[in-house]
């Protein structure tokens, strides 16, 4: 049970960004000029870093979201799941393994985001702002995550949730919408 | 060394802020409404949260920035200290305990905020928004520590320079605004 009153239709995140909305708007900018704008890290990319972040987090909310969203993207399941449980294997390409390895360090302890691998991503071909991007985008999955799992909101257990919240991720981003959640709990 | 090229004039945030200001901007709006905005804790206890939250991180740029700031807005130097190294005996309410030990949870592992420490904190008075709002910067201070970190901005080693950034947090808050960094490096 959450640790606050929140819409029971509204789990995970969505019932948090609808409690205050002030703060809310925000925080959803921020992600989509991360998530959704110009970039050379392509949409899936950016949410295979939020999904290892959420995944070093724990946050079963955040991990099964963006995981649903990333495969949503990519148009298949393997990476997602190769990225979490087994990333020296999973097929993306040495650029995305180093820049995936710098989330995980600011996931895990900031501090220890070493020269030398930033060196290495930056041989495999990131750039300074994909770098830069890799490590916002990590420090706001870690926001989101303490956000969802501090107040203890509900985590629905159908995957089909997290895929019906995937199609409005992918189809309608990460701005306020009107009716934005009208498909969330459909059977 | 910072890992990408960063204006050297503006060390710790002020430098990342100024690398991409349109996601600055988003960040620096839910940090101007989270602890400058109409709340019923006041600025300094939520400067408070926010170099609890960076203690725990060791991250040393926003700690000595925040104790700074909590230092100005309270007007001495004995409680953000307690806060940090001895909080049994912080010379705050038993609210404030109960919510800065919140905010230790979120930053440490946010799925250890219990129900029974909630409960505690609402029986010495904390509202749900407190609690909302306690979670909430304890996860945005968890993205600023990363940040920082994760990206190796230079963090000054004189304390002059903190209290100067402290002045302008306290004087101008956290939106963007024309010369804000003007006297930050004046000596």
């Amino acid at each position: 049970m959450p640790h606050i009153p929140l819409d029971e239709s509204l789990p995970g995140i969505t019932g948090l960004l609808n409690y205050r909305q002030d703060t809310a708007l925000p925080i959803r900018q921020l992600t989509q000029i991360l998530l959704r704008g110009e970039s050379t890290l392509t949409e899936g990319e950016r949410e295979l870093i939020a999904t290892v972040v959420s995944h070093g987090n724990q946050c079963k909310f955040c991990t099964a979201a963006h995981t649903a969203a990333a495969d949503a993207f990519l148009g298949e399941q393997e990476t997602a799941e190769k990225v979490k449980n087994d990333p020296e294997h999973a097929p993306v390409s040495e650029k995305m393994k180093h820049l995936l390895e710098i989330a995980r360090k600011v996931q895990a302890d900031a501090r220890q985001v070493s020269a030398e691998l930033v060196g290495k991503a930056r041989e495999a071909g990131a750039t300074d702002l994909e770098i830069h991007d890799t490590v916002l985008i990590a420090s706001l999955f870690c926001l989101y995550n303490k956000y969802v799992d501090g107040l203890a909101s509900v985590t629905p257990t159908e995957p089909a949730f997290y895929n019906r919240l995937a199609g409005i991720l992918k189809a309608s981003g990460y701005l306020p919408s009107p009716n934005r959640y009208a498909t969330l709990n459909e059977v």
